[in-house]
């Protein structure tokens, strides 16, 4: 399955259209902006699955904060996504303030998945796409 | 930017960790259900991008309806993706129902873009989106 | 704590601005339209507070289902919310579909919710709102 | 319309329930942070109201901020929300930065909506929403 997912170029048509904005916003150009646009949608996604997958795990009495975490970053990654593809007018304070709160919930998200990351394949995963979506974050804090 | 996207590999943690899942649904395992994660992915992105570009055009007296059918769009595909990953105790009823009016979004959403689509790279691509996703819905509907 | 918010009248500016609207849809003068308004939104956040309640329960090993069926519940109804608001260029076959499914949605979290309601005071108040969000649906698609 | 919702009592579960979490949180007790919920439910719903109003406004060429504002309010508003109500192991730091970011958006868009509040009746209670709402999170956060 994952194989497939993968030939089949997941994304492609919200990347092509992301440059035919009529007057993209600076930031739109840089490469940091775009990686974490991409990695927002893939730790949202990411973190929903893995709070599904946790709610089936026999030791799911372990597994309550990680839930948790799960769904917050989750929705803190789609909130940030959709001030980040923002060109018209865009408001760089609060896109700047949500970033900073993106970073800390998949810092955060990221630190619980890790304590499971060797019982459970989803931890693993999760934590990965965390800690890449909190690492892309700083990036575009840098320039911000 | 939109080729640097699409070698660092959209959607990479969220395409590997759906397989992780304890108890993986008998849904999880086609090629229709796995295709329609992706397609929601990428409609609702693009949609949200398509309204975003449109609200900066000139002739935003002719978009309007264009604008709102891409954020209802966007909002009918994220909740559609959000039932699509659910392995843990799924309600299949429900699941029907929400591709059905996901069905519906795309297609009316990919009627309206498709009227500028000469006019508006953005409306071209988030045409293309919708129709994709409207295709995949309709497979999906199939199986269920 | 619950009758300082009740006196205090939650969602004050909503229910006043939705009479602002310049060209109102027809539909936004029935009752049974503004009541689902209401009510989705009461029930969506219901379900999200009893997803985290049941989330911090002695026997969490009984709740899986409760906690999927209340986030994909709030998922739904925040959608059916976000078209439910719209009254410029209105898509009728859309929101009618996505009205089913937030029937389905919430007579399915409803009834998984009745199982503990003799249990958890918060299963059985999400079930009333899950009820009546369901009824306000039935209502709402008797007039579409 | 406004009367009859007013009479009828919204959100009616969702404040019933928030006091019947096994372990509710201390924050849960104080009287800001529900005010808060209250706030950012009846903010987020206000805002994307006034965004499809304006839509429908003959001179959509001024509103463009306006809408775009009022969507990415909305959207942090939502996030905020659920976040907020979070009594399940809780993460403080993240809730914080959320909180923070959402004053930024409610400041940014009730400074937009002011301008055109003398014209358009849902950008003045819009605006009414947004500072509120701004209130609310500043007095959260001299408690966090």
């Amino acid at each position: 399955m994952a194989s497939y997912l993968q030939t089949a170029h997941p994304m492609k048509h919200a990347i092509d259209i992301l440059s035919t904005h009529p007057h993209p916003s600076p930031a739109g150009s840089t490469d940091a902006w775009t990686q974490l646009i991409k990695a927002t949608a893939d730790c949202a996604v990411s973190c929903q699955i893995c709070a599904d997958a946790c709610l089936a795990e026999e030791k799911i009495d372990m597994l309550r904060r990680c839930i948790r975490s799960d769904l917050n970053c989750a929705t803190v990654c789609e909130a940030t996504l959709k001030l980040l593809i923002t060109q018209t007018e865009r408001d760089q304070a609060v896109l700047k303030a949500q970033v900073e709160a993106c970073a800390k919930a998949c810092g955060g998200c990221a630190e619980e998945c890790e304590k499971h990351a060797k019982m459970h394949a989803h931890c693993r995963i999760c934590a990965e796409a965390c800690r890449a979506c909190e690492k892309a974050c700083q990036q575009v804090l840098t320039t911000v």
